[in-house]
């Protein structure tokens, strides 16, 4: 496995064309990555992602910690080999879980103490902890221990958890300098709501010379002005050779605004959780497809789409399955999902690279219709499974 | 679509190597059909059933007359466009479903009057609607309403039930020949426990020249010698030139001895319910995936498997998933469990061809192991969402 780099090939506007390089693959940008929370894109395997044209996976240090265990993922030689995906592997740190899905016991100075969600054992994380069992697991993208605050926050109690996150980032940056592992290491950009606090993490990273920095705490409750205005202020702050990642977004229209202030990589739970509620993703906007209209629709779900959901089945068959739970709904709209948001992507893609992103956003707007407006911040309740 | 035809190309002792051919293709027996309850095996898509070696599945024609109704499935273009199987399809005719899941309000003369598990909507079914409900459907193989007696039941109540069970019989040979369908309408064996009635029922059918017939009323809950002798003596007096097809049945020792009493072909929920609750089966009997002891268990489910699950994943990943009730891991535990059934078939029509099926039955049942004579019927309980 080599190193990680990142090309920028080319910009319109502040939206970026680029790829990443790592040692499991390159990865073009903007990218969006499926989630793969407890080693698994719920109800795909690797070949189904492949097909969908997914070209990295995001995987929950939380949750592989406590199971099946970071040790055990080691032994059986690393996260890639255990799912069977070649391809890069991006870790979360751990951090928004803990704060959400966990009971959490302690936090200090030190790193963070809480009870697992699975069974209940007592568990630590601190920086080091962390960088180590990431490197464990063996991926392409690390990230560091944060503190993820509650929204909304007083400016005194976010400026408080920034300098611990701050500390933190430190503290991570020497242990995975000394880790041996080939991956990068990037850096969370916290600060909640307040823009000074934004600009002082962005100047508190410039020293350390991070392969690629993540936008957190964004997509929390915030509404979306609030949301695309701190991107576009973060994302002008960092160094346009280093990818920029926005973590947990989120809706089709989010993914283009963001891209178009600047931001190369995204997850979310969206395409996946909202497939099994039977949602599902259209250039049009989302359908559900348990409505009674489609009960005997002979099209597919999408007719432009190349999905084997969309070639095989028509709506009228999927809302069968879904109405009678049968389990190949979750699976099928799920491939739907994965394949519109990765086909979005490469639309985005093509968009820069032809120089005509700013066509491409209005048209894409307007047809996806105003719906798109609404918060995303409620897809993603951390009480989910899939947090 | 041509009509039904089977051939039989040579047998060993009992055992029967064959071919039916249908107006959606040919089925190698002896078969093995998977279940696709509301028109899916659970999980699967159809493409998996083709890597998995299936030729034919069944369905239910209760479930689908309720849910999606089957008038609905007609307009789509019928059962096998709107399920997106191109292969033979054979239906069961509900009667199991009704004496089962349904709250049955009246039997008479006339049908049966129920209450659909579904919605509460009161329904009925007769010896004709259930065959036009088939017809609407499109299958390649229909099936009569028949009463299904619990278990166990006296020689008298047996004895009515068979009279009302054979009159229905041929009302329903009366509604197919007057329907237009290229189906073929098996008739189907009862007589419960008892020989003579056993015999009765199979002289009755004698003067209905029907395509094909179907042991019903086993794996009912009697113990596994009667269920083998009442096979055997079944089969023997049926006519050699037609198929038969010994319904829900069952394990994989069941499925040998009852090839080895001239049984050709089979259907039974086992791979798939079994697999959404862990268990896969293998040349060395089954084994339960969430056990312990498969925690660092680097090696596949089976290494002589050809299916995805066994080649691209460990069973370590596959008691991971199935501990995290991920989806993925019901999908390639049934991926792996139709694939088992479908090359013990495939091994079986190899060893009559052969004139090794002696043999064969001996050495697979001693690997298979003792847990093999156990009783299959508490694995068909109509409780279940899949009967």
């Amino acid at each position: 496995m080599g190193g990680f780099s990142f090309e920028l090939i080319r910009t319109d506007g502040a939206a970026r064309l680029g790829r990443i390089v790592t040692g499991h693959g390159a990865v073009d940008t903007p990218a969006f990555m499926p989630v793969a929370t407890q080693g698994s894109v719920k109800s795909l395997a690797p070949s189904d992602l492949l097909a969908a044209g997914a070209q990295i996976v995001l995987a929950n240090t939380y949750h592989l910690m406590l199971r099946p265990g970071h040790e055990l993922v080691r032994e059986l030689g690393g996260l890639h080999r255990f799912m069977g995906w070649d391809g890069p592997i991006l870790t979360d740190s751990g951090g928004f879980q803990v704060f959400s899905l966990a009971k959490l016991r302690r936090i200090g100075a030190e790193g963070v103490e809480f009870r697992s969600h699975v069974d209940g054992s007592l568990r630590t994380l601190t920086p080091e902890s962390c960088v180590a069992i990431q490197h464990a697991l063996g991926v392409d993208v690390l990230h560091p221990l944060d503190e993820c605050l509650a929204h909304p926050a007083t400016a005194a109690d976010t400026e408080r958890s920034l300098a611990l996150t701050l500390n933190w980032l430190t503290r991570a940056v020497a242990a995975h300098r000394t880790g041996g592992s080939p991956g990068a290491l990037f850096g969370i950009v916290q600060g909640g709501m307040y823009e000074g606090l934004r600009r002082r993490a962005v100047e508190a990273m410039g020293a350390l010379d991070l392969p690629g920095h993540s936008i957190g705490g964004l997509a929390v409750g915030e509404p979306k002005p609030v949301m695309y205005d701190l991107t576009e202020l973060v994302a002008g702050l960092l160094p346009a050779d280093r990818p920029r990642y926005l973590m947990g977004v989120g809706k089709p229209p989010d993914l283009v605004e963001s891209v178009a202030r600047g931001v190369d990589l995204f997850d979310c739970v969206l395409p996946t959780r909202n497939a099994r509620n039977g949602q599902a993703f259209t250039p049009d906007g989302p359908l559900n497809i348990g409505n009674a209209r489609f009960a005997r629709d002979a099209g597919p779900l999408d007719p432009g789409c190349p999905c084997a959901a969309c070639r095989q089945f028509s709506r009228a068959y999927l809302r069968h399955l879904f109405g009678a739970r049968e389990l190949l709904a979750y699976r099928l709209l799920t491939l739907h999902n994965v394949t519109f948001f990765q086909g979005l992507m490469r639309d985005m893609r093509r968009a820069v690279a032809d120089g005509g992103f700013g066509p491409f956003r209005s048209r894409f707007l307007a047809r996806y219709g105003v719906e798109s407006v609404g918060g995303s911040a409620d897809t993603d309740s951390p009480a989910d499974s899939e947090a």
